[in-house]
């Protein structure tokens, strides 16, 4: 490799840090730079280089904001006694675009020792204090249905229980337009648990 | 997605631009670079910054370097009259993890007018005047075997074969390590075409 200019293999070298990116990916995409006319490398590195300035903690809800307080939290259409505990900002995006009218939390991960994922690195603290103000009638649930997110939904009712009046998770079943002859078991097994009187 | 702050909703745009990126693994990226110990949204940028920094095409075969001509042409114990022809640079460091003692011309492309690469993006005419100075007596054309690797190999073929007097193209045939029942018909008929008597 060494034929190839140190910034072209620095450039590859950094893309094959990144999840999905393997040494030969890294390397189309740091000549698809090189050659584009629509990508350039200057322009996502300059934004990868002003990516984390000014980046704050939205200091009630935990969200990625560049202000104190984000925008939903400074919303006072909003229900401040209700609030969704999500694993990561991306998820609060995808809640705004239902009818939720609520608050968050971010939590930024999961429990996953084996990740070095503990208590201590996630923003649980934060959400116990907000719990502790008494202004919560419920808190949702809405970590992944995983065996992390399962864990740390787990984790959380227990330090809520006494907290909050009210603590539901999201509901689990067949998503809208699935074909049930490809369902798993388990979406099965909870879709008939979890079935409604029509 | 203005919920997102702007310098990340500028990052996930632009690693949108990139082929294979779409708009969701642009997301997934960027809180990657965000959260990550190991990649850094800073040494990325910095190194995509500097990326087409005083980057040179070699005067002699165009492969991209920091000189005014590669490692591979100052090389005096290069087989000089030997000229591997190749898309892209990438091409040239897998050769060079051959035996392959030769000299190199990289195209920067194939002839492709669907995507705006005509004879004049190449660079083409640096081959030609190369072939023009004698020194050349054998010519490898290593495109990839698809429509316009062909199409460039057969273009070159008609402007050079004046000017060297031997023009080759590289095998076709079973990859090593390949199983014949699930080889494509073109492969297969090649291999049966360019079959070698033992």
């Amino acid at each position: 490799m060494s034929l190839l200019p140190a910034q072209i293999q620095k450039t590859i070298e950094e893309f094959s840090k990144l999840p999905g990116i393997g040494p030969k990916s890294a390397e189309r995409l740091t000549f698809h730079l090189l050659r584009s006319s629509k990508a350039s490398p200057e322009a996502l590195g300059a934004a990868l280089q002003k990516l984390k300035n000014e980046l704050l903690y939205c200091k009630t809800c935990q969200m990625v904001t560049t202000m104190e307080e984000c925008e939903v939290c400074r919303d006072g259409s909003r229900d401040r006694h209700m609030v969704l505990v999500v694993e990561n900002p991306l998820d609060v995006v995808a809640f705004e675009k239902t009818s939720y009218k609520g608050l968050y939390h971010v939590l930024h991960g999961v429990l996953s020792p084996i990740d070095g994922m503990g208590p201590e690195q996630l923003k649980l603290k934060e959400l116990i204090e907000r719990a502790k103000t008494g202004d919560i009638q419920e808190v949702i649930l809405a970590m992944n249905p995983d065996i992390e997110g399962e864990a740390t939904a787990n984790y959380l009712r227990g330090k809520l229980s006494d907290l909050v009046p009210k603590i539901t998770r999201l509901a689990h079943g067949l998503p809208m337009g699935a074909d049930i002859e490809f369902a798993d078991q388990g979406t099965l097994r909870e879709a008939l648990a979890g079935r409604r009187s029509l």
